[in-house]
């Protein structure tokens, strides 16, 4: 039992259970709070510059990546709370997860978010750094000299999606975790 | 027994186990020579074009995200030759996975190659869509009509590496499985 690598079995594995249960409600919490205001941070953003005569707009539609990072936001808000619930109603009843088909359900979903998730940051952060610093060997010029209070907005919101990501990454552990215990077979 | 979501214990699971491990062998191979082909594919990339008196050459180098990917995949090669391997020698010796802080390095060395195979994919997914289509309200012209070739081998490129991150996310699974089972408490 003093192996750290081992879960302690027995009674304390009830109170490793629930610390686990409490961490995934705080967590999604987290997530819930934090993907609003990346999706209201990166929604509103938008810049008007006046170059001499010409009036030039920048708005975070003009890159796909950023209608991606919303959109995919505004998911994560909604799926976040709705298993925040989940979980708060889980923890008061007391109710452990022995369900396989629905274990197989959110650890399917959790996954999922985890891998969009990734994929919306690592497209956006690709899109920033092109407008931060351009690609000059093909005539792509940085655009953050021009519009700087845009890319800071931007940028905020791309940092705080990064900190939504690492916590949708810790979670689709914790559901890997829920599901693939049910299968251990102590008998062997 | 008859719940398909039940992994059969006993005599079956032996039967199980050893096609996943083979599964994974199989996995691993593929992984490897794929993304052998990607780096290779990606990596060597390169038109010249001659306008009127100019001459413009394209290189993957002067797409971040292409270097990125490029590089990678030749990590991802590398790996999976190494736990190919070690997959190979455990399958032939018939020994089980049942060390977990060995199982808790290969969790994690799985899981941070699926996350970054996500991102790499992402990244020049992202770059890709603006080398063909471009990006009008940012005067980031398209490439793909210029550098047809170009843009044919490195799509080709991409579509390799989707599948490549395919099945590193099948082998981040199971080796979750491999990892958690290790947790079952079957006792309560």
């Amino acid at each position: 039992m003093g192996n750290p690598w081992n879960v302690p079995v027995g009674g304390r594995w009830k109170a490793v259970e629930r610390k686990l249960r409490v961490g995934e409600v705080a967590l999604r919490c987290v997530i819930c709070g934090l993907a609003v205001l990346v999706a209201a941070l990166v929604g509103t953003d938008t810049q008007t510059r006046r170059i001499v005569y010409l009036e030039r707009k920048a708005k975070f539609t003009d890159m796909k990546a950023s209608v991606f990072l919303v959109i995919f936001n505004g998911i994560a808000a909604c799926y976040s709370l709705i298993q925040g619930l989940r979980c708060i109603v889980n923890v008061t009843k007391g109710s452990v997860l022995l369900n396989k088909p629905f274990a197989w359900l959110i650890f399917l979903c959790d996954q999922v978010m985890a891998y969009v998730s990734v994929a919306a940051v690592a497209a956006s952060a690709q899109s920033g750094l092109l407008a931060q610093f351009g690609q000059p060997e093909l005539q792509w010029m940085k655009l953050c000299d021009l519009y700087r209070g845009f890319c800071i907005k931007a940028g905020c919101g791309l940092a705080i999606a990064f900190v939504v990501t690492s916590c949708i990454l810790i979670l689709s552990c914790i559901s890997a975790f829920n599901l693939f215990r049910l299968y251990g077979n102590n008998k062997r």
